[in-house]
């Protein structure tokens, strides 16, 4: 099959795609790895989606609304802040937004700037688009490097914002040191944000070069539907429809998203309770066991597990993850980096998951470390 | 705003969006302009959704299955012909797949080929991907320009099969011309085989550099989930799946594919009713009006509308479509291309649309041409 293969674009033979967190279909597991919502959508969602199939399921013989036009109306009616239908662009899930983004301004000559660590779906989209990475270190205390990223030559930048996978929040004060210096598009991805005190759409009006990415799969509990937004000049949002798909968005996607976006008082209730839960969660690690912890914006904490004896660095994360997934709770670890390999990213779910999270890293805790018959 | 689009690249800001087919919110049309089946969808896609959105819709906090498995073992399985898993990536519609095509091996120095008509999107994409188009021109007789396409240097060339908008088809003895010289992947789009006496899918098994593209859009009446599908050799599958989005489809599109792909009884039943209507309605206008018509294998046929005075021409055709359009009949008009110019586009609809279609067309034939008040 190698004649085959010799016919595709030589970038992209040589490609890694992006690696998802584990989707296991056997029940039983404590599902904490992928910050999805431990709560379910709105019922109205279930309602909508009820209207949209009907008895017979006929309007699914029809092509969806090509923009989605239905939902990006409600989408800045729910924002406010002076935006209208024509600041929106909505996607197959915001990974759909964030490839055209990269379509449309990212090439060799124009290079996509980010952090690391961050959101590692980026790199690999700027792999698939053959383009050019610039990227930015953060160091240990996770502060926003601001003069490096306003400094940046970069066409368009990548921020995700609470960061992934360390849950840390910058404020619009930072962003707003970056906005009046940096001459590229600015994406701010704000997948967490319905976690965080801020969020950056006040900005909107005042800065043409900010783009701000929202998705329903965390905070919406809807990441089984694939819909997530980008919010922006209606110039920028022009460029992205020309690249979009005419079709992206399904109808029963469109119906379900436009049922959560239209019930912000279910979905206060929810983010609260996530948010109750890890801020608990977060006082359990850094003070009942003394891991070091960042403090979370999100819907998931970022802690550096130790050992009984107070060792902590990849070795020991990587012991609490395998201890964790052979007692079927599946959390992340990211490994290929130094300033994340140490840790473990927890998703927040229910008190009762958490509990059985936190019993579990306690036996871990007891075990013999390193493990009998590692080496 | 000049700013903001100065930031994009060159290419997108000069890119032409393609232009779907109107997709009417109001009720009260015959809508026969894009091809979806007048037929809903199976009875288990009902089924299938019911049980996948639950009492609560507690299914749709999680992520899909990333690479839609359950599904791409159903499509194998549906094809046969030896077929497994790893010959199906599944797409957020036939379009996505298209558009995986061309980033994996079209680019300026890789041309992407075509015949002229054929699908519309396929120079978009290309354009949006800023590669290089080689075009292939049908003569008014719409036989397959074998020896031309098989000398194409093209690196990919698409061909639509049964042919859009003309609805004719091309017997996989003429594939098989192509395939066994031309030296690129050859990529036969067969959104409208199910309504067809031949397709290629027998081919796959001889020629690796043959990618078949399919569609749940038409004949499975489930144009509003957005799901196609490519049939390739496991290597083309895996560089699909390096440039594909991992979620790229939702679960309840998920859910519902499977359904109808395992109800191909139920399909059969319909595809046997809209081939039946077709050729009545090919008989009518090319019998019993005299109007030139292209022999179909789609659900839509092609057909040059003439005057009572026996004219025919690009402005009959548009005095045509703009009579339907006024009563709310909706076809489908190709004025930009000198073959198409002169015909419309007929979906085949139910018996009860087929008939309000012909009445239409006939109080335009008493009308006077042209039109009172055009020029």
């Amino acid at each position: 099959m190698s004649d085959v293969v010799s016919l595709a674009l030589p970038h992209i033979a040589q490609l890694h795609a992006y690696t998802p967190g584990l989707q296991p279909t056997a029940p039983g597991w404590v599902k904490l790895n992928t910050n999805e919502c431990p709560y379910p959508p709105s019922p109205r969602v279930v309602e909508a989606l009820a209207r949209e199939i009907g008895a017979d399921g006929a309007s699914l013989r029809l092509y969806p609304n090509p923009k989605s036009s239905p939902l990006r109306a409600a989408v800045a009616r729910y924002h406010g802040h002076g935006l209208t239908e024509a600041n929106v662009c909505v996607g197959n899930g915001s990974d759909d937004i964030l490839n055209l983004l990269v379509r449309a301004f990212c090439t060799q000559d124009a290079a996509a700037g980010f952090t690391l660590p961050s959101y590692s779906l980026y790199p690999v989209l700027v792999g698939i688009q053959d383009g050019r990475s610039t990227v930015i270190e953060f160091d240990r205390s996770m502060r926003l490097p601001v003069a490096q990223i306003a400094a940046s030559t970069a066409r368009a930048f990548f921020l995700t914002s609470p960061n992934a996978p360390t849950g840390v929040a910058f404020s619009n004060a930072e962003l707003e040191q970056v906005l009046t210096s940096y001459r590229g598009l600015f994406v701010v991805d704000e997948a967490y944000a319905p976690f965080a005190t801020e969020n950056a759409v006040p900005l909107l009006a005042r800065y043409p070069h900010l783009v701000i990415v929202r998705t329903l799969s965390k905070a919406h509990a809807l990441a089984g539907i694939r819909v997530g937004y980008a919010l922006a000049d209606a110039a920028v949002i022009d460029l992205l429809d020309r690249v979009r798909d005419s079709y992206n968005v399904n109808r029963l996607s469109q119906a379900a998203a436009l049922a959560a976006i239209e019930d912000p008082v279910y979905y206060d209730g929810i983010i609260a309770r996530v948010k109750a839960t890890r801020d608990r969660a977060v006082a359990d690690f850094a003070q009942r066991r003394g891991w070091f912890t960042y403090p979370s914006q999100s819907n998931f904490i970022f802690t550096e597990p130790k050992t009984a004896r107070g060792e902590s660095g990849p070795a020991v994360s990587k012991s609490a993850y395998d201890f964790l997934y052979a007692h079927h709770v599946l959390v992340r670890h990211f490994p290929s980096h130094a300033l994340t390999a140490p840790f473990l990213r927890l998703s927040v779910g229910t008190d009762a998951e958490m509990a059985v999270l936190s019993e579990t890293l306690d036996a871990w805790t007891k075990a013999p470390f390193p493990p009998a018959g590692s080496r």
